[in-house]
């Protein structure tokens, strides 16, 4: 089969690779609609997960069953299905303390385009499907679904960390396809003022359509003192960190009340220390709480977040800005991902041709 | 009335004041016995605080009241009292969300020695007395009684932000007297193995009293690569931090599990900034928790460890080494601290005549 | 002063009282707007907390202080402020436990109309003004104001105890107004569906307007039975009860799954056990929470859920379908909930002529 | 292979069966040590789990693996395991919800003597024996080792339930076996006064040697009376109710303090409904939360829990009143727990030869 793959660092090409084999528990699953991630351009061509070789990249799609394992109860080949970036193993001591997504070891249960295969294949493999699958309910569009693998779940996480509370102060700093579902689940959480960190037309409007209250310029000052000068000094009762770099923790707890809590969604290319500065964390007892975390994975957390898009409680469409009808496309996706233009937040390439629009 | 005082940064002394004053809700407060805290030798030889000038210390005492103000309902002049370190504004808005000791501002709970006069005087000053003192119950020896107002209530805090739970594995840095306290609280609250860093023989006997089943000496290598030695390379569950500096951080962080709590008890005196290895840390994402909080104060909270110690669940005594008889020996109990001579762990100064001992 | 009071059980007039006195750190405030309560009813015509004689009736409403103790900081005579129905007494134990409302006792935080005069007069008292009255913001109507003092808190913390996370499907039991502010708080905690029971047109619309997405009619069979049926038998995850009985915690105990959680708001006023069937709570070990509990009230609870309403993210107008110009209309109002006619939800009456509408 | 099984409700008796087949993910296991439980008393003379017919019985034990499946990593055939009684699913949609003990359904983890064939057989099946089994750590008496199934997780559970904090007065109602391992947990978490209910001497002799510092006799009068003449009329800050009835819930709520918790581990064999007295309970706003749960099961668990015996932080020896030697008397040992003789704490049954005492 034909794959989409990092060669080495900074490098990507088409490759030719077995179909990959199914284990009783398993699933083979071909893709309907697939998104490229900003994890994978970082994982390309900054090699932050180390040296890959030959590795199929990609963990944002749906796809259709070709093939279950024997102890498989809940799929069948040919249905759509939801497929989560992690897919844990559930029966893992990790998973059973309720942190799934570190199954094995940290970050082990991110496997696609990181430990295997990715989902840019003629095929992929899942494994655990009746824990790691969905099927893609009425009123979801396959088209959009891929938003479901890990914009939506890591943006809510965000949101999670922070525990936003009815009428919570947050600061979302960054304001990308994650950072605007971090807006979006603290919204849904009951947030009250939403302050976000951006500057891009595309992603300030979206993030305004998501229940941001008012935009951040970082290019204006620093973003902790804009958020003092709005909050009477007092500073936010949140903060969801989903972009920036190891010094955005210096701005997050500056901008935190004592009592508050930040929860980072960023993946940390670079840098050897996050930056928590000692007075403003109060000189260590200013109860500032510190989190980061990727996002659960599995069946359950994409059941429950695809009801919200299902009933039309969370619009996944202001996400895609483009899109694309063929599988070749991929490789275009990706490239698009990694020049970043102005009007870019998120692309689509769909794959099934019943799917594919004019 | 007379007090001992840091005179600037650097000097101490005795001074007269004036009595201080009862409001309404306040009470005035007359030592029968004290304990010198290492904040005290922070905030004179360190500046730690910013300067102050004939400011009375101390935090930590038991007293006999004198006076209460015309609102206070359940304390009268005679009765001997728990006081706490920290006396937070019950209905400031900090209090309601759960933080009294950020009331009015970061650490603004914490008011003796810091933001008036501290208990190192003939009489102190008591904000709300009903809502901050505690009479002392039978079972509660009232010489031990000033390590109830910090050092148990400030090392239990550490269990309480390590959220440790049945069978957990903690990793207590420190085991001066507040890092004892915290070895106690997590055996209290179920901790299976508690490896407690330290070296001193006293505070290593006293550990393993209070429930440390491993010693690791900071001396014999990193403590991270020691701990997970001895955790088949899984490191622990939980870490209080108790002792160290901003870099003790980068220990906790790498003897932490994936889905761990840090807590922090530590003042932190200089440093720039906490160091948090962005690598261990999970690039961001690997659920290691950082939390750093001054200890709740109140009422409530001493009225229930108090009670710990009255049936005999808690034993302070080992805590104690070194005892003072009169209020003049203040001054030699403080630089006791200050020197720290091997075999200390805290030194109590017993004020009362009816409580002294041979 | 004048006040329309409870008389005596079944019993209610205008009656001449002394103007309150102001404690140090109280407040005195006359009503510029004010709602009554079907806990009024309750209290009058049931007798729900027992007899009382000529005690001024009414807890939700907004006013304009009119004096202040010697000892409050941030309120002035002319203010216009929000007036919590929970007033708790900050500084008791209760309180630094968390649960100011059961300040001194269980319910203790409830005290106007209940311990002490309710808003129905020309001026009512108001203990630690600091710590209970919230001024006013910009973008919140005075006259819908009332709505924030109970119904809003009421509803939102039944939202609460049920923990209603990401994508539940949550049975909303009664959308009167507290189960309307149920519905609304369950949405703005990201509920996916709700379900809400009740048959008023008037109410129902106004449930989907706060996020109801499918309507129960218990006239048309058991509750539970209907859930169980939209849900392919496997019942909600969260349920909460703002109407019905003693026997409604039956329905709400067979409508969610095992690890749900129930959350009460409804005032009980009758019957002498709580109905929890042994077997569909899974003979005792089915992980079904049952909660029941009396809003927080206070300062930051008011200020933070009055943020949502300033924004525009709670709309409160929804609530309101009757209003009355001029005090003397209390009495009016009082008597429409009684009857509740079939298109009320909540009026209001107006008592500041500047608000007056016509 | 042979098995003492319950033929019929009210009928006991030894059976022949197939060995249990090993699917890929299963371990067949050889007992080493076991224990009846209350439980199966329950099952075969009250038919509270419905009646059965041929089913072996027992769901407390230690044991051999004899043969694992193909996917297995951690175990193989002659790891000397402990057995949980309860054997999630770990992939299912309750697992991942953090509720194991109900994959599938309502009480879906308790698999042996339940929905299959339990430990009483020369030979027994374990689903998913990476997840569920754990391997007997140095320091656990492989005889005591059945404790570990079900009496320590289960009372354990009923300390989690109530949320034991520092300082709580505990009422635990019900001293056998997992009542005491109750009291063990509220004391571990860090209880001060704990109020154990019972009579029977050995049994009180066990409550106070697991930390119970007051016993408390039903049969002189009302628990909840004694309870609120111990506590000055305030009641107790938690409840576990570990014996009774449905009648049991009524003293609970009237022992308890607003803001309290009370947490049931208790089978409740019979009756309608659980009492749940309404004034008490606050008319329905008194903060007093029920909740009532089957113990996680699964390997993380019994490997925390197991350290804390395997330290010496937990005893289990008090619990074991009588030792019988030899699978044969697993007969005899069930009717001993049927029976219950004044000084029956918990009976064992030793299988393996090596383990047998004089």
């Amino acid at each position: 089969m034909k794959g989409f793959a990092m060669l080495g660092i900074g490098k990507t090409g088409w490759i030719e690779k077995e179909k990959p084999e199914c284990g009783p528990l398993d699933a083979i699953v071909k893709p309907i609609s697939l998104a490229p991630c900003t994890s994978d351009v970082h994982t390309v061509w900054e090699g932050a997960i180390g040296d890959r070789h030959n590795m199929i990249l990609g963990h944002e799609g749906a796809g259709e069953i070709v093939e279950v394992g024997e102890l498989v109860k809940d799929f069948k080949p040919g249905d759509r299905v939801l497929v989560p970036a992690i897919t844990p193993d559930w029966n893992s001591l990790e998973a059973q303390a309720g942190f799934g997504m570190h199954s094995g070891e940290m970050l082990g249960g991110w496997k696609f385009s990181n430990y295997k295969d990715g989902v840019f294949g003629e095929f992929f493999h899942v494994n655990d499907a009746d824990g790691n699958l969905a099927h893609i309910p009425e009123g979801v569009d396959p088209v959009l679904a891929p938003m479901l693998s890990d914009m939506v779940p890591t943006g809510f996480h965000g949101a999670e960390q922070a525990d936003v509370q009815f009428g919570d102060e947050v600061l979302v700093i960054g304001i990308g396809p994650v950072g605007l579902m971090a807006v979006a689940g603290a919204n849904l959480k009951g947030a009250s003022r939403i302050f976000a960190v951006g500057t891009r037309p595309n992603c300030v409007e979206a993030a305004k359509f998501y229940g941001a209250t008012n935009i951040i310029s970082y290019k204006e000052g620093s973003i902790s003192e804009q958020v003092l000068a709005l909050t009477d000094g007092k500073g936010v009762d949140k903060v969801i960190i989903a972009g920036g770099n190891v010094d955005t923790f210096e701005e997050a707890v500056k901008a935190v009340k004592p009592g508050g809590k930040i929860g980072n969604v960023n993946y940390l290319g670079s840098g050897d220390y996050i930056k928590v500065p000692r007075e403003d964390w109060g000189v260590g007892m200013g109860h500032k709480v510190i989190s980061g975390g990727l996002t659960p994975g599995g069946r359950l957390r994409m059941e429950k977040l695809a009801k919200l898009v299902a009933i039309g409680k969370l619009d996944l469409a202001p996400l895609v800005t483009h899109k694309f009808n063929g599988f070749e496309h991929v490789e275009e996706a990706l490239y698009l991902m990694k020049d970043k233009p102005k009007d870019l937040i998120k692309p689509v390439v769909i794959v099934a041709e019943d799917l594919m629009e004019e």
